[in-house]
Parts: structure tokens; sequence; C-alpha cells
């Protein structure tokens, strides 16, 4: 659907990434800018990895008894402001439809920037008994937040996301679907991404609005800057308390549940372009690639062979698994040359090509190429183990990208324990700082005056040290990641 | 999920459908009203209905080339003016966001009431040659709008849709695509909702806002109102030309293409509910039914034996083909009454229904029923064969609703000629009335405005004959399918 026939030239990634990423986002038609500030259109290409991101999710979710809903995009203000941290938290991000039907509104309506409040409201009424728990919900939805900056994907006005909202008769039933929901999120990014996480819980100024501990997975741009993968919060009994929500134990008594609620958006999406494009344009896990073997005909002496021979290798490649269900695409285009088909599918990402010209007519083999460097590409007969290959090709450019990009986390994650250091890395390369804190908000919003660095999370694993924090000294006993964040 | 030991009540359909749908809606757990006038939450039942909608219309839009993109909510209310007729139409029903991030905004922002404007605003920038048509383009989303009275599923002010854009060299391919998106609206309702459907063209009153001309699917509810079930647009050149949008074509002159757009919503699950349902709670298709057969164990003296007999006619069944997807739910809560389960899973409209006792573990047979009266119960012995059994009871069922759908379709479409007879008609039984009309447009004002009936189609194979308005006595080549609708 592109304008054809131009050229399409990108920044390099490793002068400029900001720039590379906007042109890669415009050029290989992944989102074009919406008409209101802030908002983007998720052209049909990314909206496909965000399909295939919903069919792995849903398929986990339901498996574990969560059941889809929709509940309103609009929530009437009052509802918000039933948990006091939350209406604090959110009150600054919200847009607010202020005229219906062509009339002035009593009251002011909020349009979702996240919807516990208004399912709350209604769990209140569905929950009466511990018969009726867990209560397992979910939805996909559009939310809208009112962003100052935004950037396609990473930080939008109105993004896509799912929603997940639990409630539980005890806190050690909630916090273990906190934990099961995270690990579904370092699944998402580790398996399919193939991006490489770290897995821990957010500081109290970094925590959810009105939650009681927020968990996340944060993953590292190849800028040296963190991106928070998604979250999953336990909400304690705030909001139970805030919406009378309560349940007749299995004595006979009256108790307040225990809840949760976590969250994946769109914004994931642009992790995943940034982290493993490079100067030719993007490059897709094959996990999550719409389209895993580009076939370029070469044309010349005697196309039908080489077209026929073509759709011969494509009939073979579609039989591979599930594991890899992007399609195979013969891009056959006779009024676009052979180059330009093929850095249109470098653009695309796409994980393999194969070129298909008289002469794999004639030696019935072909050779594969990955859209990476540093893999053997590889000389393939057309026969019927061609989809195993393949399949085994896709499996370790998949693996591939994952360690490159576990490299590249290690080798920007560094224990550091002077100030000036801290300051001096968050001025130039940046990445990931572990460093001791005394957990007091007065140190970290120092911290981030002078270094724009925030505690990103610390890790479930993290090992209680004798420290001192980098800021103030004083007694500190855990190493935070510190990082800018997108 | 709902209140438990309750005995849930609900009026008789066949004395107060209005009251009857009210409760159905609610005791069955389809939705719940929202906080917001006029929004309702759809819950887990109802939603895992439009998710299979989602999964077949999905297979068939991909299969003809329709790619999923996702445009933004949020229009600029000067993109919705750019089309005279079309801002006209909407304007009366728009949520209009006048405040952001805590500011007045200097440009008041619409809610998308549908997405015309904003997505031809873009295609403007993705067309540019005959290559790069035919564009099509489908999105799943909300939509808003404001409406005065509102109704569970069948008019809510925000509700869920698809919407198909599509843009196309010659109007004839266009109209084609209209014809396209039209019969896959049919197959949604006959072959799936089991509801027969009236297909053909709306008035110009009727039409969508700003288009040349309205295709429709109407179908008849039980109280004799019409339900318009789905409709397909030939937007002709108008938005085209409104949004500058035009294409060199093969010759090298440049040219305005055609356009189409088409919409199905979750309107249709309200028509789904009303139609089949009767007295004793919700009959739901097997083709759409989020559970196909319900396993009633009945407690005594073996329990285990029960259940474990239970499970094993569970797993024979689950081995049912892709056209009956719905779950096999045992209905094994010890502390519900057998009586008060079997009453839940008829008030949920579970197509077959299978109690099992030590009669049954004895026997080895299980007698299945189903849950409309009419067709013949079985006696069914539990071997390798059930699920072939099963299956074929599900299309049996499933043919037996279309089929009394269709007998009252058809029982309530009358050729009326006079006047009296349609005013007198519209007044008592209702239906759909064949009546010649002029096709002026103050007859069809008066006789909305004396009948409360609108003109909901006329019939795409309807036969050119001479007739007299049943209004206003002038000349009238076509009878017209009248109707008071939802």
């Amino acid at each position: 659907m592109a304008k054809q026939f131009e050229k399409k030239d990108i920044p390099k990634k490793s002068t400029n990434i900001s720039e590379w990423y906007t042109a890669l986002v415009l050029q290989a038609e992944l989102a074009d800018y919406g008409p209101v500030r802030g908002t983007i259109i998720i052209r049909p290409y990314a909206y496909a990895i965000w399909e295939r991101v919903q069919q792995i999710f849903n398929e986990w979710i339901k498996a574990d008894g969560v059941e889809n809903a929709y509940f309103p995009l609009f929530i009437p203000h009052a509802l918000l402001e039933k948990e006091k941290e939350h209406v604090k938290g959110f009150s600054p991000e919200l847009a607010v439809v202020t005229v219906g039907g062509g009339e002035k509104l009593n009251e002011p309506i909020v349009v979702r920037p996240t919807s516990e409040t208004i399912m709350y409201n209604t769990f209140a009424t569905w929950i009466s008994s511990w018969r009726d728990l867990p209560l397992k919900i979910n939805q996909w939805c559009n939310i809208v937040r009112w962003e100052k900056r935004t950037y396609p994907f990473l930080r939008t006005m109105e993004f896509l996301w799912q929603e997940g909202h639990t409630v539980h008769e005890t806190e050690k039933e909630a916090v273990g679907m906190v934990i099961k929901a995270l690990d579904w999120y370092r699944r998402i990014y580790e398996d399919y991404y193939a991006i490489p996480v770290v897995i821990g819980i957010k500081s109290a100024a970094e925590r959810f609005a009105g939650g009681k501990d927020t968990y996340t997975v944060e993953a590292l741009m190849p800028d040296g800057k963190a991106l928070q993968g998604g979250t999953s919060h336990n909400l304690g009994q705030n909001f139970a308390k805030a919406f009378a929500i309560s349940f007749q134990d299995r004595e006979g008594g009256t108790q307040t549940p225990w809840q949760t609620s976590w969250g994946l958006s769109t914004r994931s999406l642009g992790g995943l372009f940034l982290v493993h494009g490079d100067d030719n344009g993007l490059v897709l896990p094959p996990k999550v690639a719409p389209v895993t073997v580009a076939i370029y005909p070469i044309f010349g002496k005697d196309d039908a062979n080489v077209l026929k021979f073509s759709q011969a290798i494509k009939n073979r490649i579609d039989k591979k698994g599930n594991t890899f269900p992007g399609k195979v695409v013969i891009f056959d285009d006779v009024e676009k040359t052979f180059g330009w088909r093929v850095n249109e599918g470098e653009l695309k990402g796409i994980p393999l090509a194969i070129p298909v010209g008289m002469k794999e007519v004639e030696s019935g083999n072909v050779r594969v190429s990955y859209r990476v460097d540093g893999l053997q590409n590889e000389e393939l007969a057309v026969n019927t183990e061609l989809s195993k290959h393949i399949e085994r090709m896709l499996q370790t450019l998949q693996d591939h990208l994952f360690k490159t990009a576990k490299t590249f986390l290690e080798e920007h994650t560094r224990n550091v324990d002077s100030y000036d250091e801290f300051k001096e890395i968050m001025r130039t390369k940046r990445g990931f700082l572990r460093s001791f804190w005394c957990e007091s908000e007065a140190c970290e919003i120092k911290i981030k005056e002078e270094t724009k660095a925030t505690t990103r999370v610390k890790q479930l694993d993290a090992q209680k040290e004798k420290g001192k924090c980098i800021y103030c000294g004083k007694k500190a006993m855990y190493r935070w990641h510190f990082a800018q964040a997108y």
C-alpha cells in the first residue's frame, strides 16, 4: 500500500536512534500520526503483531480461568475520586467529556485512563460470598492518558492494552496472581519479543496510584534507556474498601477481599521495534513476525518457471508449525526491481529471504538468508525436508536475537557505588545502574533531578546486602536498578 | 459468579417482552448497566459470543484481503465537517472532549461516532496510484453515539463493532464489495445467529449520512419490530472528494476512487437474545453458544461414580468438531440442588442437557435433551459414537431455531395495500408490511408520524410492479418493507 517506487531511506540507527526510530515507524508502515496530537494510527503490519500477542495471551489467561469482558469507556468523575491516591495519580492525565448530544453535561465524564474504578464499582455487586471468588476478568480496550510529550507506540495519548483485574479471598492468593501475570509478561518479552527483562518490584514513588505494590518487567533499549514493559499490581484492600467490596467467608464472617490488576500495552511494540531494528530497518523475531519468509523471484529469461518454482517453495514452507504462524510471501511485483523488493523485505524485518532465479530452478536448491548478520546462511534442497529446515532456521534466529539482546543488557548493567560515576554514566552511555539506595523518597527525587534516572526496579531475587545509599550514604540493604526511562 | 442460591425469576416473554428482555439480560449475566447513563458492561458470557463473531468474521475478511488496523478514538471536529451531509447526520449524537490534561482545549475533540473521516484523511496519504488499490481496512473498536433512549445491547451510548473501509478503482468493484460485506452479515445472522434477514437497500432518508446507497440486513424481533442487523454503504465518491483522495489510473490520468464502509455491532447480540429466548430464559444457537452441552450430575448414593461418568461423557463430547466450539461443562456444585442447576443452564440457553445419575452409570446410556420443545430428545450410548450424535443434535437445533424464526418472519410479513389496514396492523401485531411507496420523503415522514413505521428496506430482488403509494396513491413501482424499528 506504500507510495511505490520511492526509495525508502531511513537514517542510521547508530548515528541517531531517535530519528531512525521515527523514520522506521513511518517507512516500514508501522504507524502514522493521527490528526489529534499524540495519537497514532496503528497500521496493519504492526497491528498484526498486536493480534498475535492477543492470541497468545488469551490462550494463557483463559487456561487460567480469566474471562474476557468489556466495561465502558466513560467513567463518572465521582467514581474516580473514590480512591484518593488513585484520583491524585491520574487527574493530571485525564481527557474529559463535557458536552454530549449537543448539551453541556451536568457531571463531567472521564475517558478511562485505566478501569479499576468502573470495574470495582460493579464487582461490588457481583461478589457476595467466597463462592464468587476468585473473580478474574480481563479486557482488551483503548485507554487515554493526556501525555505532554509523545512518541509513536512508546508514549501516545491513546493506546491499546489488556487489563486484567482479579479479586481473591486471601492476600497470598492475590500475590500469587500478581506474580503469575508478571511471568506472562516476561514470557511475551523473552520468548516472543526476544527481549530479556529485569523482573521485580517498583519503589513507592513509582508504583500504581492507589495500589499496595507494583511489580514490573523492565527492558533496556539500545540507547541505554529503560522501558517499563508491563506492570502487575497487588492492590491490597485499598480499592475493595473504597468501593465497599466484601464477601462472606467460609466461616460466615464478613471479609474484605484482596485485588490485583495487570496490564500490557501496545507500548511494548515500540520496544520490540527499537531493540532489534538496524540500519536497514526493522528486524522482527520469527515468533511474532507477520511474514516469516520472503521469496524473491529474479525475473529474466523464464519468468513462468521462476514463478512456478517460487510457488512450489511457498507451498512446501506453508506447512511449518504453529510456533511461527507468520505468512510466506512471494514478492513478485514485476514492476519493482529485485533490489527494491529485497530492500523492502529488509525494511519490514522479514526473518528469512529466498531469492529464486533460473539457477535455483535448475539446481532444485535455494539459498536461505537471515535478516541479520552473524548467522550462517544455508543452501537447502526444495524437498519434503524444507519446511523442517526453515522452522529450525527461524528458531535459530529467534534464539540469536534474544542472545544478542541479553548480551547487550548484561554489558549495560553495571554495579555502581560512586555517585560521581553514576552521574557520568547517566550523562553518557546510560544503561541500568545497580546501586544501593536507602529507599527514602528524598534521595530518589534528588537523583532524578540531577541525573534524569529513576528507580526502575528492585529485582525479585535481590540479595540483602550491607550497603550505603549512593546519594546520602546512609544504610541501604538492596541494590536497585536505576535508569533513564521512556 | 452470580449471586448464588437466589432463585432467578424472569417475567414471561409472552406477557411483557420488554420486562422479560431486561430481566433476562441481567439474570443470565449478559450485561449490567454502567454508571454513565446509556452504557452497559458486557459480561463474559455475552462477550464470549462477540469473540466468536470476531473469530468467524476475521477469517472471512482476511481471506478476502482485508487487513485489520487501529485508528484513533479522537477526531478533530474540523475533520468531521469536511463532508457536509456526514457532519449533519452525526452532530446531534456526539460526545465532545473539551478538557485535556487539566486544560481547556482550543479545539474540541469528538469521540468517534464512526471512522470515515479520520480514516479517509489518512487514506489520502496512502493512495497515489491504481497500484495502491483496492485498499481494504477493517477495525474492531468502540463507538460512541449520544442516544436519548437506550436499551441494553440494542441501543447503547457506547457499543463495539467492526467497521470495514475500502477504496476501489471503479464503482463496479466498490458495489461488489458492498454486496460481499452484506452477504457476510447475512451469513452471521442466518448461519450463526439462526435469524433470517431481509436483504436490500435503504431509502434516501434512512441511508448513511454522506453515502450514496446504504444496503442492510433487517431482522424481525418477536414483538414485530425490526432490527437493522448490519449495514454496508456504497459511499460513491463523496468522501473521496471531500478528503481529496485521488489516484493515478492505468493510463496515467488522475481519478477519484470509489469507497465503501460496512459495520456490524454488538447490537446484533441484542437481536440474538431477543429472537430465540423463551419464558425459561436464553436460547442460544449451538454455533455461537459459549457452552454447548451441560452435564448435570444427580448426587445421591455414589457421587464418585456419577462424577467419574460425567467426566467420561465430557471427554467423549469434547472431541466434537470446529462447527460447535462451545465448551462442555459439568455443573457439579454440590451445594446447589439438581433443579437449581438445570434452571441455571436453561436460563443461560445451553443447547443440550445431560442429567447423569446412577441409572446412567449402570446402563451406560444418557438422555440428551434439547433446550427447546418440539424436537425429539434422544437416548444415546456413551461410546465412541457419542460426539458424532451430539454434533448431529446440535446441528438439528441450529436448523430448528432458524426454521422457527423463518416461519415467524414469513407469518409476520404481509402485503398491505390499504393504509387503514396498515395503521391497524402497526397499532396491534406489527411485523413487516410490504407496501407500495412512491419514494417521496413527504409520504415517508407522514407514515412515520402516523404509525411510527419507517421504510426498512427495498429487497435486493424486488420486482418492478405497477402499484399505488400506500399513502398518497400516486404511482409506485416497488413494495418496500415497512416496520417499527428498534
